[in-house]
């Protein structure tokens, strides 16, 4: 199974900090792909940066027409997510989208959709399930995290890379890094 | 049981959009107050106007010395929890820390630090926990998205505020909004 984040509506300079945090929670809480619509070198270059020195193949990527790309990832075994704060509380729907992404021979691919701003009313539509984590105002990065966290169901924590270069022995008193 | 979180090293300018998103997350989430040990109209003034019109208390605070907080909270019956991407994996400790919080005969406070940079050295000794979710770098929004989402078990995704002036009318389909 591969999970995606597809970022729309990403304003160059007012969201860097914002995106490259949606970016790192996807790479950290286990997706393997996160898709801009514009290029931003700010972002992209913080993602390559972590990827580098942390290890794994997370890739940022830009496309095209997000649409087009939405259609094809449906037609090749995939189910879109579109998380938005006005969806069906994920709290009702998680099971849900778990049986439906193992039904079949192969489980199915994931591309999850998480806009900045407002978000064009055809990413309601293209998607699947249209999700919200509670249906008050927060954060991207929160949704993100939390329905990431929820699909792997914890596991993505434990993620460990062979090519790392830097890894945290976990500690419940202090700092310990491990240097390769 | 009463949730507070605090924020250790917000940089003014710099950090606003990222601690306002850890603000609204903490709010939305379940938690009830959020402390920063210096003032931040921009976060204050994002915090309060969510307040004003989606309803309930949750109030942001300047604390004088955090340390000396941090002593009082444990001392009144509280918890104290660093996040840290160095400390123990969330999936082992999370168990512990709700039964912990049952022990007695009142259900114990939780006092939540999430820091920007780099936290003091005081922060880890100071805590009860130092707590991590997964050990890669990712995002301060992100972990405490996912540790209060673990601590209420999903339920805060559910909370409604009678004073609310708009509320969302969960939908797989559209966005629905009441405005009162």
């Amino acid at each position: 199974m591969v999970v995606e984040v597809l970022r729309l509506g990403h304003r160059w300079g007012r969201d860097k900090r914002i995106s490259t945090h949606v970016a790192l929670t996807s790479r950290a809480l286990g997706a393997d792909k996160i898709l801009f619509v514009s290029n931003d070198d700010h972002v992209k270059d913080s993602v390559n940066r972590i990827v580098e020195q942390w290890g794994g193949d997370f890739k940022f990527d830009v496309v095209d027409s997000w649409k087009q790309y939405i259609w094809s990832f449906k037609k090749n075994n995939g189910i879109v997510i579109h998380l938005t704060m006005y969806g069906e509380n994920i709290n009702e729907i998680m099971k849900k989208i778990i049986e439906k992404r193992q039904e079949g021979k192969d489980s199915k691919n994931i591309l999850i959709i998480i806009g900045a701003e407002k978000v064009p009313k055809e990413a309601y539509e293209l998607a699947d399930y249209n999700v919200s984590v509670g249906n008050q105002p927060h954060s991207e990065v929160a949704a993100i995290a939390i329905l990431l966290d929820r699909l792997f169901e914890g596991s993505s924590l434990y993620k460990e890379y062979p090519d790392a270069k830097i890894k945290v022995n976990p500690s419940d008193r202090y700092k310990s890094v491990e240097i390769r």
